[in-house]
């Protein structure tokens, strides 16, 4: 495909534009385009070689989190038993069940169903693939059960309140009461919707989530975050609700397409670079293995990934302060996401250039030291995700929308920040702006 | 205005059609008009004074709410003193504020409000009456808070996802962020409208309950039921989310329309059937004083009505049982509204002709006595509100709307139910279903 003034994207090819090369970069699922990092190099990034800018202000909210060992909850592995990660939150813990062929398990399922009436939420991709699997295995055995569902069209850009409403109307047209079990049956995307519809249904009411993406098995699907989009920002409205249960079979990922595939490995990198520096090292060995769908590896990442975010989530669940860390890249991210309109860019895509930029700023802040951020851009472009952001982003874009984001408190933007030796980061708000202002300005073309 | 075969209601003017007589009844604020029920003398109630129907099925949920004493938590009251009933809910606990000119003691309000952002969310019956009075109150010697407000229309039929929207559109371009506090002020629409956006934006903001009307004084402002309707059903979407505080200014009653006191008036007298006995009794003395507007009776109304919910809501917050009870009249009334359009009728007015239902079909159950059917039917004429469904609502109609009842669990209808002497009931889904035939074919023509 080549180069085009104004270009406007196929649903299958993507253009991501390097922002100094001055070129469009077509994106197909599996080239090995890598985005260059203004960071590395650009004569518009001076701190690279440079000077370093420290912060005297006040510390305003200022969390450290360290990688922790992660104490281990699987069961022994056999052939069917499920490894188990729990997440501890009293009497709202649940269990994510992980491992191959679990939607042949029927006992797995029907243990966390309430109440005798399910509706399943799913998309036009995901339903012709999982949706019968999942009813048999609902029903099988279990002839008092009565499951309907509703297919909702697949894609972030429907993460609204409009397609919110169809799960409300399919719930009442089909008679849920208070004693039904939602299932989320798909992508984040799915999860969240489905995820909100049941903490708002009736004012609440049982449901599981059945991630069927490596980006919602490995952080999405578990800690109760759920919510819907405004078109002026991503997630604004919500809840936090816990599901019974969440159910990994890592047998969906056979399915997935190579481009949400790398999505998914965004999240699993911020694990390591957050909290866990052995989980990032063992990434950088084996990140072929994972593209390669190697099936230990890719259990292996999902397992740590959701022990790394039971053990966030268990300490933190309503994101007072630790649970924040979770959203490094995020906020450039999000503001990617809406700048560049829902559904351009898939959601790890958008966080990978996001993490980049954060772990530039961190740079400049002198936080942390260069081998970090060219391990990052590294570990990322091997993964064959943006290290950057879309042309379409302005420092002005960028900054108008990250002023909703939800992390502002009192008007101040506090940011997920790497700071230390790799596996260290803080959530602050005392950082000097000069080091954001010089971020943006160095990833943004205007 | 005359009877006619095809009435469409004034805004002013609502047409009750009382069954046995056939005719329309024009209803007007403050005429002497009363609602006959079926119950009383109608040739298809020959339950009234023959045999009862028990039932012997199996027990699914009863739960026996017996008027327990109240503890008095009230300070001593002053000109200047609030008196103050609190909700013991853990670390989720607040106090209601009862009393006259709260509104111009600003430390009461500004003790509660989070960070330096407050939207006040309100409509446009109540902006001009007390918008500037709350921003004062809000503002006054605090200089560094910023007051945002949203108007929303009037009315019942705009408790919906659109409306609701605008909220969120006035949140997110008004920069609140997640530290800031939501202020609810009006009746129950707005504070159930106000709690449920507090409760979905950014997943959970801070939020205040001021209620203008007598039925959010008594009612809907405490407990942290928030929610919006479905075409299909009322309050089908919403959620558990307690204030910070409630402030009943009394003095906002003064600008109350007679037809809004009376209908406030209904969900008074349920707290003295489902659990106070002694409070019904007041109430028959003192039904004069009330609609009168006698301030000190109405303040011990508010009080007493505000100290049961309180302690029903403190022992039962997430409504496993007990919190159901709260619910007398409301399957019946519910049905009314959603079958009438909603605003049509007050939700107290339907609440009224829903208790004389619930009451009837106590009764043809064998489980109170025609005193008390007697009692409740003349409470309600006193208080000049309606005694019967109007003439739209069939059976078929009661039927398919209270399928999708939230009190439906695995496709049986539970309903609140009187049993026993005066101030007992029952939340049961064990009851003779000819007894809710009965009355259903009783209070309807068809």
């Amino acid at each position: 495909m080549a180069a085009s003034s104004s270009p406007s994207p196929s649903p299958s090819t993507l253009l991501f534009r390097s922002k100094a090369s001055e070129r469009f970069i077509p994106y197909t699922e599996r080239t090995s385009i890598s985005f260059r990092s203004p960071i590395t190099g650009s004569k518009k990034n001076p701190l690279f070689c440079s000077g370093i800018k420290k912060t005297n202000s006040r510390i305003l909210l200022e969390i450290a989190a360290s990688a922790a060992p992660i104490v281990e909850t699987t069961k022994p592995s056999s052939a069917n038993a499920p490894t188990i990660v729990d997440v501890d939150l009293g009497n709202r813990s649940y269990p994510i069940y992980i491992g191959p062929g679990l939607l042949d398990q029927p006992d797995l399922l029907q243990r966390h169903v309430k109440g005798k009436r399910v509706l399943i939420v799913t998309n036009t991709t995901v339903a012709p693939l999982y949706l019968e699997k999942v009813i048999s295995a609902l029903t099988y055995g279990n002839s008092g059960i009565s499951v309907e569902h509703v297919i909702l069209p697949d894609g972030e850009k429907y993460k609204d309140m409009d397609t919110l409403m169809k799960v409300f109307d399919k719930a009442i047209e089909s008679r849920m009461d208070r004693k039904c079990t939602f299932v989320a049956l798909g992508g984040g995307v799915i999860g969240d919707m489905c995820g909100f519809a049941a903490a708002a249904f009736l004012r609440g009411v049982n449901f599981i989530q059945i991630p069927t993406t490596l980006m919602a098995q490995v952080d999405s699907s578990v800690g109760g975050k759920t919510g819907i989009n405004h078109p002026l920002g991503k997630n604004l409205i919500g809840a936090f609700f816990q599901p019974q249960c969440v159910l990994i079979d890592t047998d969906t990922l056979n399915t997935l397409p190579d481009r949400e595939l790398a999505s998914g490995i965004a999240e699993v990198v911020k694990y390591g670079l957050i909290r866990d520096a052995e989980f990032f090292e063992w990434q950088e060995k084996n990140m072929q293995a994972l593209l390669g769908r190697d099936p230990s590896a890719l259990a292996y990442a999902i397992k740590r990934s959701c022990e790394n975010k039971a053990e966030v989530v268990s300490l933190d669940e309503k994101e007072s302060g630790l649970r924040a860390t979770l959203n490094l890249g995020h906020t450039f991210g999000h503001a990617i996401e809406a700048g560049l309109g829902y559904g351009e860019w898939l959601h790890g895509e958008a966080v990978a250039a996001g993490t980049v930029m954060a772990v530039d700023m961190s740079y400049r802040l002198g936080w942390i030291d260069d081998s970090i951020v060219r391990r990052v851009i590294n570990i990322l472009e091997q993964a064959k995700v943006p290290t950057a952001p879309p042309d379409i982003m302005t420092v002005e874009k960028f900054k108008t929308i990250m002023a909703v984001d939800k992390k502002v408190a009192d008007g101040l933007l506090r940011l997920i920040l790497l700071k230390g030796p790799l596996g260290n980061c803080v959530f602050t708000g005392d950082y000097d702006n000069k080091a954001l202002e010089e971020t943006l300005r160095a990833f943004c073309e205007s």
